[in-house]
């Protein structure tokens, strides 16, 4: 994308240099020992008292006790500090866990010297154990002097559960006199079918975006990034997703779309959550290959989705990724089963990377199996398919199942 | 069942034994060498000219070549024959594959002094390849010289692919003047959702039905068993479950659910349906475990089911159940994302084995792990999930993820 800078971007920057700071946005990590040794696991974020935040969460009905808190106090206040524990997810915990959440937040006020509903509390780890909430609070005073707007990769780390790498990605774009940064960390690797949220992922800029444009550049930047991507299709009940705009930027706030600075913003913000995105995939559970399931050519937005996850949730063509087997056959069983109402077979074409496989739903006569079973080699592998001639279209992102996302989710508690 | 003899349900007897002959119906099993060497991969089935046949297919839109020309033979012609073939499911291979199927029907119907449209076709194996009709029509002559009654062992050999054991069952019943024979076969262990139809069964009975009450007995049992398992969600492209019945039995046929011996035979009918999908599970890709989940208390029956399978279905749940790890918070994480249109969050309950885990969506306050961890060390585990207060139910059977499934999935193209 021409408006953010290549080298923000790039895999060969070390993540120090990924993470370019906001100005009104500060970071800290600590240890509390409560699951992890010798690592942080605690992080808090300050937003200028100038800054707006939005947050879109799971879809998950037992939603972990640190959503129904955050959403409540979102509800009611602007947030001044988001605080987040690795570990321990404080999920299925009750009444008690969202006392427990109340808790960490009220100790960061304290400190703070804010109201607890201005604190919003994020959790990720195993579910359904009891969050020991003194532990986590009794670290809150060495965060609170710990701030600092260079720590987002210390805040990346100290957010990761059964990551293998942190996650952080920044671009920078200039609209009119303005110059505005946008930098994100993400965490998550298993449990990944975030749906209208995400899994955590706090994202900030330096613009002054009042709440509705906010929103809006929220769930615009989250439908093509976090919303499609899945590794095992287990929706989590923590996934969120913050956009904090601290305002620091000191350009006229921008009230919607229609200001001169939001399509800029949002192309930054769009190549930042995509790439968060992929990072997630890239760490998947176990994942070897990253794969891209492009499904165009719908009638219903609604067919390409249930196409485009009914083939990246197959384990059988999961299975077959991992193993570079051209097995064609599983990505047509996935389409015929996955429930689309308006799918002519007839019309049916499937292409894994340059190679046509099926071609108006019959396999095509020239088809070269060795060279779909060289592109089935490849760490990146592209599936096309189209299912009818209509205009809606959707690309989801996903990995392969490999022994090693077994062996993650049956040996460790996660 | 009190109606059915307790000897032929046990896994005790022999598989032979198991199969009791089924008056009017004769089998026999054949080596086309097309993909397996040294075992048979062609089996045929013969019914009396006083039979009919009912047969539920497939719901994948990519419907294989055999299903097409199956649905359309059946729709003809009494079914006098049925004629299986193992290692290519003769899918995703278009109009060829099509003639392909006709041609396997002709030659069985050359030998029979029959009609093509008596004879329908089945395949299962890999998905995509071609089928060499000639080859397995040069077993014809050798299977005809071969049809016997007490073949049911040989038969149930010849159709298995990735299984590790054939799978037959059997079940009598008395009913007023009459005894009724039922015995099934089946074959499947990966690719497993079934959906308003099954894996390979060939069920057949001694009992006359006519065909309106036919249908209604397959769809009755196949709900309650082979549409109510799972294995990894795959529904596969050659489903079918067909069911045979004699007439030899001289019972005067039962034109309707009304006729004094329909619920004995359903009763008995259910048995072996039920049992032959079980085996399915217990020979699930890798399984070492079988799990039944158990949804009660739905307002709306799609409810029950999309909460059963959402659990049945999750790799975190899966791995969880093969590492046996008592990580409940997996179970309750996919009921929350299940998509259930009435899920009071505040009533659901869920028990593993006798333990209750969850009561009225918070967990019980004297959770006990060492308990719940001797019940996931089972090799069969009950998982029972309540999600309100309305009378619909739904029992799926599943099994566990392990590393075998992802070995014989990657290894072999299957």
């Amino acid at each position: 994308m021409a408006s953010s800078t290549d080298a923000s971007k790039s895999g060969a920057v070390s993540p120090s240099a990924l993470a370019l700071p906001v100005a009104g946005v500060r970071l800290a990590a600590a240890a509390s020992g409560q699951r992890y040794k010798n690592r942080d696991d605690l992080c808090l974020i300050e937003v200028a008292a100038t800054g707006n935040t939005h947050c879109l969460f799971t879809t998950n009905r037992f939603s972990a006790a640190p959503v129904v808190v955050a959403r409540r106090h979102l509800a009611r206040a602007p947030a001044r500090y988001l605080v987040i524990n690795a570990g321990n997810a404080n999920a299925g915990t009750g009444l008690q866990g969202e006392k427990a959440a109340v808790e960490i937040c009220a100790a960061v006020a304290r400190a703070a010297g804010c109201d607890t509903e201005s604190v919003l509390p994020y959790s990720t780890g195993v579910i359904g154990q009891q969050l020991d909430a003194g532990r986590l609070a009794a670290q809150v005073p060495a965060l609170m002097a710990g701030l600092r707007g260079d720590a987002w990769a210390e805040a990346a780390a100290a957010i990761l559960t059964t990551d293998t790498r942190i996650k952080l990605r920044s671009a920078r774009v200039r609209s009119g006199d303005h110059e505005f940064t946008v930098t994100g960390m993400t965490k998550g690797s298993g449990m990944i079918k975030p749906n209208m949220a995400t899994m955590l992922a706090f994202v900030a800029t330096d613009a002054a975006v009042e709440l509705p444009a906010l929103r809006e550049l929220a769930a615009a930047a989250a439908a093509r990034s976090f919303n499609a991507i899945t590794v095992d299709g287990d929706t989590s009940t923590n996934d969120a997703f913050a956009l904090i705009a601290s305002g620091a930027a000191g350009n006229r706030p921008m009230a919607d779309s229609g200001d001169a600075n939001y399509v800029s913003l949002l192309e930054a913000l769009d190549d930042v959550c995509a790439e968060l995105a992929k990072d997630i995939i890239r760490d998947g559970e176990g994942a070897t290959k990253f794969v891209s399931v492009a499904v165009r050519g719908g009638i219903a937005a609604d067919d390409c989705a249930k196409v485009a996850y009914a083939v990246a949730e197959s384990p059988l063509v999961k299975t077959a990724l991992f193993a570079s087997d051209p097995n064609w056959g599983r990505i047509l069983a996935a389409v015929g089963r996955a429930g689309a109402q308006h799918l002519a077979i007839e019309e049916v074409d499937i292409d894994i990377g340059p190679c046509p496989i099926v071609r108006g739903g019959q396999p095509v006569p020239d088809y070269d199996e060795a060279a779909v079973a060289r592109v089935m080699r490849e760490v990146a592998i592209d599936i096309a398919i189209r299912i009818g001639r209509g205009s809606e279209s959707l690309t989801v992102w996903t990995c392969d199942l490999s022994y090693d996302y077994v062996k993650i989710n049956a040996e460790y508690r996660s």
